[in-house]
């Protein structure tokens, strides 16, 4: 990609900016699909995080099978921008969604699409309203096991029996083509049980399908399975990977966070997954970035910036200083163990409690880290992709 | 306005959706307007909350002097949509930035400025940027006073003084119209010191504009004075009004949460300033809302919901559950007092904490009321205005 004649760190756009580092987007591009196809799963990663047609098109043109989204709102983005494969990695309940889906399974033989069930209300519901909606063809259905504690999804291996064969008694409307769960909510829960809270998971997804699969309720063709946030993957590919069924399966991560990592949530997390996989786990290098200006330091130990709430997720942490730009040179005074905190944020600020001789001052650039991927694509309409010299390479559009 | 002929409850529309209920939106918009002219004070309501040029439009015509806005792009916004008066709340640093603004002042004679000095580096960029720009006219610009442990802004009547004489000496580019302060950051502190503190913080405010009044300061023309987040604006308007000069001034109150209000931050301190200002107080509604569905109710007590923190901010604690309509039906149950607490929020989920006997099935709606405006509507491209009976009037456009 060639280079515009703007820069970031010369000012030459407003500041804030959400800011991707294209060569690390890159590299993570193509080694989370190297990691799955060595492991031999399909990569189907979730696109909610940053809701962008060019990284679509980025994982697409990698080969992943397809992308995953989790609203109706995400899944008419992508099919405007003609995503062919789709996870919808949520119950389906809205009458308005189910008619969008059907309408687009109606008109393009071509789209492939499969979402997740968990009650027999849930069946019914679905069933009666694609019925009403005559998309032509089965809509694909998994069904979606869940956490003890957690969010939608079966808690135990009966409840999923039923479900199974309410969909099968909707025989014409819905299709069972596997099952499925999200190990990732484990993530929030104390380090010391969380391993083991997802292996136990994934083991109940696996009596799921095996018992389904006992009792011949899945449709003609390979079983999916699927699972998999950004935090586990490598759990997740072993356990599902060694299910035992009648016939072939395939398994489905879901990773999402891999383009772009974070400072936070997910450094911590890899860090534990490179623990348990050793060189095996793909090497991910954090790619976003925000840049904001030091509007004023008004009190000793105190430095403004020009970014807030507004501009980076907190869900996981405020952002870390990643580096200090004087302003009008291009040189990246490093800041990950200058002292520098985020203690405190506004809408459109962020306080900095700072060391004496900190050497900021008004006008100077501060790179933040966020904590977070998903929570700071969302707070923008356009990403800078930048090269490692931070000239503007393209425009990115997110559309949340 | 004419209703069309989708509504949210028949499901017409892809859930979750933003909704602001339009009778209420123009019930606050014009007692908040007639409050602030019975006052005798100007509004320059701050509208990076809703960043919605519809709203815009509903200020300029109900009367207010100007909008108030935080960053360029915010700016940028304003002025595509033709925003006649900018008062920008914020220090002006970035060189983007600053060539911007001084581009629109060479442009449009009738583009009225106001933007925010604290320190004299600050003073001085700005003045050497603004000569470089060349905008034809000084740029207008206010001291902030800042409060003690707070944001940007001098935090004594000496450095203030400092800041006003580097402003005279940048005399062709910069001109002094006035004293500015954001008193809002204390509804953050304890309860028992916040409206000490804000009166501390007004009189010092007062202090810093008498003492450059008294050195002959200020350009010519009414001195403009201007605090007033959506917390304290009865205070803000009792103590600026008040100040003594040896000539005219205005007071400039910013508020922009009384569009909507809220069910949570704003709420609390309305019944605070209610309490503090009687019948002389706006009377102010909620308007808005999140419209989600019930996707799951995988465990005794748990419900789960089809919007998360992508969906609403959580900033000034979660949304309350305001009602519950079952599916296929137009008939509101409330919520408010029957025990449904939200416990927990993944990125597009809440997970909702209900008593036996809640009564609510999959594919039921249910209404939310968000704890802060400003951090709910920049989750949402278009926000639904809807009638009492929640058929939709109007998709509204935000420009976050």
């Amino acid at each position: 990609m060639t280079a515009t004649d703007q820069n970031v760190l010369r000012e030459d756009l407003p500041l804030p900016l959400c800011v991707l580092r294209a060569a690390a987007l890159d590299r993570n591009v193509a080694r989370f699909q190297r990691y799955t196809e060595s492991a031999g799963v399909l990569l189907c990663p979730h696109a909610k995080t940053a809701m962008s047609p060019a990284l679509f098109g980025r994982q697409l043109a990698a080969g992943c099978w397809g992308l995953t989204f989790a609203t109706c709102a995400q899944l008419q983005v992508a099919r405007r921008h003609g995503v062919p494969r789709v996870f919808y990695a949520n119950q389906l309940v809205g009458a308005a969604d189910i008619r969008y889906v059907c309408g687009e399974l109606r008109r393009d033989p071509g789209f492939d699409f499969y979402c997740l069930v968990d009650s027999m209300p849930g069946v019914q519901l679905l069933a009666s309203r694609v019925a009403d909606a005559g998309p032509g063809r089965p809509v694909n259905v998994l069904v979606e096991g869940g956490l003890a504690g957690g969010r939608c999804g079966v808690r135990d291996v009966g409840t999923a029996v039923a479900v199974a064969e309410a969909v099968r008694a909707a025989g014409p409307h819905l299709a069972l083509a596997g099952v499925e769960g999200f190990e990732g909510l484990a993530q929030y829960r104390d380090a010391s049980r969380r391993e083991a809270d997802v292996r136990e998971f994934l083991g109940f997804l696996v009596r799921i399908a095996e018992t389904l699969d006992g009792r011949g309720l899945f449709q003609a063709g390979p079983v999916l399975l699927s699972a998999g946030g950004s935090a586990f993957y490598d759990l997740v590919i072993g356990q599902l990977k060694a299910a035992r069924l009648s016939r072939p399966h395939q398994v489905i991560v879901r990773s999402g966070c891999y383009l772009t990592q974070d400072w936070g949530a997910y450094a911590g997390l890899q860090a534990d997954l490179q623990r348990r996989a050793g060189s095996a786990g793909p090497d991910l290098e954090p790619a976003l970035e925000v840049w904001a200006q030091v509007l004023s330091a008004p009190e000793p130990g105190l430095v403004i910036l020009s970014a807030g709430r507004r501009d980076f997720g907190q869900d996981a942490g405020n952002p870390v200083a990643l580096a200090h730009v004087r302003r009008g040179t291009a040189e990246r005074r490093p800041l990950r163990d200058s002292g520098w905190q985020m203690t405190a944020v506004s809408d459109q600020h962020a306080h900095m409690t700072v060391r004496p001789g900190h050497g900021a001052e008004v006008g100077d650039l501060i790179a933040l880290g966020p904590s977070h991927p998903c929570t700071t694509f969302d707070k923008w309409r356009v990403v800078h992709l930048v090269d490692d010299d931070y000239n503007l390479l393209e425009a990115i559009r997110t559309y949340f």
